[in-house]
């Protein structure tokens, strides 16, 4: 196999490429040998060496706690519970939210068989039973999201710690007319008085 | 900037992925360090220390001259010029070239300034005089690149060299209802007889 090919291999399996677009980045790659190619190497190699969890929240992050957990002034006893990093990069990215994380890396799910011992469920307990006032259970609104929300409830109510969940109802900018019925009784019964 | 802001910079550059993507595309690589992080770095660095156009036809490979150009079971005399490395690539792929390649590095383009003597066509020429007994032009059937066959076509008649092109018709499982006119009537202008 030669070095192109095994670029090539490596670059298709990436989320988001295929075999076809796989190529081109490759071309695309040796063409900008200087000004791509090799800082991107570069970045991987110094990202792989560098990036680990935080032993604290699960973050990814150069340093160990995490940045987010080291920054004193976010509030530590507010926890967000979020299934998995880029979560956590999504909220992070709204700017509305300064306290600290807890990332379970991944929900329950009988069928992958995925069980409590293999999320980082004991670390929460752990946490929400000295550092933290509220804990916001911040996952995805599919079945095995509120399954493990359902689950994480059970286990978070010894410690006496608050709990919360993000709201359900109409997306910003969202049509009423293209919205599930789901969506649409939740934010019905969860309506807010104006005026 | 973090490691992990640079990295999801430079994937980001990459065609086909933007910033939502690349930063998909970081984490997954996070995630599988040993499996896929580390050997895509060490195939970066590889690819970029080792492949070089070739010094003949303009190929990119590990060796100069490339593979092709080495290998003896392909019939010399016969020259496809291509416009870029991917074009060279996509015939490979058919099988169906036992020749070898001239990779011309783009198209005359008036609009982008892009002259003869950006492409390689003197490398051309001087090929098709000495060694070539056909040049077949394989260049996009776009205006860039019949502007350029047309361009190629003056400058090889000193030679002598046979020159042909890629055959228009009904792509290979293309329905007749879909095609462009221009294509339909190229088909039509150069049918075969059966039977």
């Amino acid at each position: 196999m030669t070095e192109i090919d095994r670029l090539i291999q490596y670059l298709a399996r990436l989320p988001g490429l295929g075999p076809r677009s796989a190529r081109r980045a490759a071309l695309f790659l040796l063409k900008r040998r200087e000004a791509l190619l090799q800082p991107l190497a570069a970045a991987l190699a110094e990202a792989g060496a560098r990036v680990h969890p935080c032993g604290i929240c699960g973050n990814l992050d150069g340093s160990d706690p995490c940045a987010i957990c080291r920054d004193t002034r976010r509030e530590a006893g507010l926890l967000c519970v979020v299934e998995d990093v880029a979560d956590l990069w999504a909220i992070e990215r709204t700017g509305a939210f300064a306290g600290r994380y807890h990332v379970l890396g991944g929900t329950l799910s009988a069928l992958d068989g995925i069980g409590p011992e293999d999320l980082d469920i004991d670390g929460l307990v752990r946490r929400a039973g000295s550092e933290a006032g509220e804990v916001i259970i911040a996952l995805n609104a599919t079945v095995e999201g509120q399954t493990t929300a359902h689950y994480l409830v059970d286990r978070l109510a010894p410690t006496g710690v608050a709990i919360s969940r993000l709201a359900h109802g109409v997306p910003v900018g969202g049509e009423l007319d293209y919205l599930d019925e789901g969506t649409l009784s939740a934010a019905l019964k969860a309506r807010r008085p104006i005026g």
